[in-house]
């Protein structure tokens, strides 16, 4: 008999439901014996004992539907050393857990926060194997994570819209796509939908290249801008800062957003209405794309297929287009990003894009 | 030789493109002699006599394409009166393009706006067709109007994006839907995507309602609220007072928008995280759904006919599933909203939706 | 208490569930005490006494869903006078089950066929309120019935489809579209998806009139043109046989649908290649659209309420944008079908739309 | 002065336009002088001589779109050294146009078929850069094609549709997708739509092995069925055959394809209700998605890149992530298929599905 745990960790995003199944349906046709703990709402259920048994049922008809059957939450990560309400250490909690349920192995799907956590289980001592869910793609030592497209896919959809209406009011508009850190998702769906002008976290940008490139346009004779602005884009002058001037920097900020920063600035200059959109967590809802149905049902099924070699401590990743096993102490703690001199960069360049650079 | 002028004003919407095909084919297959001049960017073109003009070809694969192929703007409206940047008379510039051209008649796609100018210029003498163009349905004389399916079916697909990370994370989520006077398009957009708890500019809230529902449905296990809430959406308090008290009011207002004041006020009472997700102009754009094409394409058409039959002074409405002819006077300055008593408010209660009343 | 049974029959389509949900959600939240028993497999299940206890819980997550979460099943329709598999009178078993449970009524969701069965039971004496369900908007008594417009939905969606690879390859395409009787599907999505011609079981064709069509596009420009074909489509000299002679005129019919006999005539007439898509069974399925949702709900919510108020007998149908409630003596064995003189007929013919008449 | 000529072949996909926007937008915006000479319908404007010229607007606005705005046409392909329609030498006509016209290079988007016509240019002497398109993957010497994902989008959306239906009715269906001879796209559509058997022509099926999947799902509870076929899928009695063999077998074969043909073996076997859809060309159609885009516009400037560069002989391609340049003699008359070995396979086997090997 084996005895398998399994939880969703951090923001949620799309076919994480699809990898659980993947994983599920591998452990439950293997033709062992297998009883699958599905804790609730992150590690929250694996600190207070909190979950369900996950029969074949459970995986059934889950492949399509978004979010997570198990729920999730962004708890512990940054307060994994402080301890819980009821002022128990979180760690040992969630060991208790772990042996009084006498577990083979805990398989968890997470970002960069939840393999912090995952890594940290597995010094401790438990059997762990992770799934790279984010729909930022910035998990290192992995080429892909799920979630990923169907967010590109949302957020492309958005700048679609917006294409219609700005051609038709000829206006400046920004869209501001997910992304605190890392552009990837940014970049790709701005070039999927047409943006004219791409900001992203890891390319610093200059507004004076920005208000160039807008009215550029206008010499050309185009009457509309759309902008793809990463939630953490950041100028030139605060890129330089230090994090001590930065936050003496930002202390009055009152914007919502950098969006709303860059709108008013670009009105000003400009003299034209700009327009900002925010999809906001809708880029993490709905329905899994093809892509990432397959994707995720690939990488739990080679999860499933580990448990059953017991092999852990790996994220199940994606390398050179083959499913690999990556160490987890090489994944925690570091994050994957876009490197301002890659192709991809410079193939928007060519067609056109500003990067603000 | 029968010499037609139309112009798209107002915000933009779905199937403006579809309707003027219908115009434009129902005209030139008619076997007469027509010139079509299409004015851009709104009565802006008219005002300038900056106009293209159609041909068949133009009327050719835009059945699907979302904006307005002539552009838009929302001059004059509200400034009709005022001279325009070179000191004209905007309504007198309107007149000598329209005598200057020697045209028949001016067909004219918009909304509440667009048809007080419509019935202005109608006053003046001029021949006017109008077809009712608004996402927010809020066209007196009609049923409906173009561009209201496909914006509901946007603010839904963004509902249910929503929903998939709302019961994920256990959160509570308020989707902010197009909408400042009227709110057909929260409401429609609310109850397809299963929102908990509906907020319209017709049905002023209480807070107090709101909290109450949400703590109910945790007492029935529900981990998440979604709301609905038109731009619009009013407080009884502020519902009350007069136009002044309300200017007075709102002098210090610190939300971008009534949903984070809304968002503000329930995570204080109930203790839970608040979500807010603006989908914004998003729900203008995209290509229009079957329905508004079909719909679209038919008020064109008949716009066609009347103008083949030489009947002006109408907009093309729709009423009790046909197509009807309303007298401009009876439309201009109506505007149609939500009766708080109407079946389908009762029908959306009986399922269980909140209305905050 | 009240003991409601529940079930679905004949061909499944969208919105199915949506509307189970509105029925369920209003009597649960009713405050009286309430029993819902919903039979497996259509009438089926009412016949052997199948069915499952439907609760809070059942109605919850399913206002998007495809497909009936009750199954359904084409019994027994028009055999339903002879006995079933075991030798008992159908009719006695369902009137056996329904007065075993001691129902106080039953709630069926259902096309034309199961309207016969429901007005049977009536007959028999069984309280019965019936919901409009079919893709073909067919029924007699309303104005629209739900899963139609998500049907129109993905019909356009295909024609929009092959669009782009008939202007692409200069070919004459064949969608053919659901609806052996009646063509409101066709024509909807035939208008929405910019078919050059439709085909519809109203108004027979002339294949001659087509090719001349075809002709005509050629001789403007157009290298291609695409048909919407219904699939009960019917040419001149058929619809005008007996019963007896059209028997025995498609005896030896070689064609898998009329589609591929009309692909056959214009390819050899024309000498241009001709490509039949066939979407089939895709139309009933998948998420219901916004509209549907919508009105699926609401037609469950007043049904709920007439349960509550006692009043049966009746179909929930729409007619002038009014929830009303029909005799079900009225609905059973009427079809609603397009008239061919109806007002969007000539509105399509303005376009320039072909019908081979 | 660069004189480009550029041309789609073949059977139209998703993203053309996406990439010649690529390789346009890098050409006019790389500050040199070009023309560039768009060949309508295929090869067949080559050999006519039949173009129009492409400025900086043809390329705004067509990133989105599906087709080609080029046309395209299977000419000539198979018959390539056959004289065309006056008797004329089809290469000698190819060479002529482009020797007259003074071209640099020839800019050709295809698959497998054009790819053999671009090598045999290459060899006789013109400067050929080519890109790879085809909803099948199935061209050699890159990982991906442009039109792929998009495909695999519709199709899966296609059995996302039959699934509820298919789970409604308790029935088997069959959803043929597009691949005659590869089974990329139905193996990737199959898994994305969660189907519990899939065919492909790399792997022989074996009726009984699908006959008894059907009937184990049935023992442990599942109602329906669903296969995902592709056109090619082929028996392992008809595998084994030589080619005369299998041209005898299939000399007086009734059915429109060979779906029907398991449709008709299984019903018999199981004595169920089976049902085949047929998406057909709608798998070639529509708005490319996000992913082509992207991948496209990529393709397209690289394309451009290597003409300014005037380096000549490649198929712009796609290996282990990266952008790379493919000699054109190594691709041509090759085919890339799925190996039955790959761990795609392995995996969808953990998963369940049945191969019929």
């Amino acid at each position: 008999m084996r005895r398998i745990g399994m939880l969703t960790s951090g923001g949620d995003c799309q076919a994480l439901n699809a990898a659980m199944r993947g994983v599920g349906k591998t452990l439950l046709k293997s033709g062992e014996q297998v009883e699958i703990y599905g804790f609730l709402n992150g590690y929250r259920g694996l600190i207070r004992s909190e979950f369900k048994m996950l029969s074949h049922s459970d995986f059934s008809g889950i492949l399509t539907q978004g979010g997570t059957m198990l729920g999730t939450s962004r708890t512990p990560f940054k307060t994994i050393r402080e301890p819980d309400e009821d002022g128990n250490d979180k760690v040992e909690c969630m060991k208790h857990t772990y042996y009084k349920l006498m577990l083979d192995c805990l398989v968890i799907l997470g970002g960069n926060g939840t393999h912090k956590t995952a890594n940290l289980l597995r010094e401790e001592g438990l059997n762990v194997i992770t799934l790279p869910k984010t729909i930022d793609n910035d998990l290192w030592g992995t080429d892909m994570t799920f979630g990923f497209q169907s967010a590109v896919d949302i957020a492309t959809e958005c700048i679609d819209c917006i294409h219609t209406t700005a051609s038709s009011h000829g206006r400046i508009f920004i869209v501001e796509v997910m992304g605190h850190k890392v552009g990837y998702l940014t970049l790709n769906a701005g070039m999927a939908g047409g943006a004219d002008i791409i900001l992203i976290p890891e390319i610093p940008y200059d507004i004076d290249k920005i208000v160039e490139k807008i009215k550029e346009r206008e010499r050309y004779g185009s009457t509309f801008t759309i902008l793809a602005v990463a939630e953490g884009a950041i100028s030139k002058e605060r890129a330089a800062m230090s994090k001590k001037e930065l936050k003496d920097a930002m202390k009055n900020y009152k914007y919502p957003s950098v969006s709303y920063e860059i709108a008013d600035k670009l009105a000003k200059e400009t003299g034209h209405e700009v327009r900002v959109t925010v999809p906001g967590h809708t880029q993490r809802g709905g329905s899994p794309c093809a892509y990432d149905r397959v994707f995720a049902s690939r990488l739990g099924a080679e999860a499933g297929r580990l448990i059953l070699e017991e092999k852990y401590g790996f994220m199940v990743g994606y390398k050179n287009r083959e499913i690999v096993q990556v160490p987890l102490e090489e994944v925690a703690g570091k994050l994957k990003s876009v490197d301002p001199d890659a192709a991809i960069i410079k193939e928007a360049k060519m067609l056109g894009i500003c990067f603000g650079d």
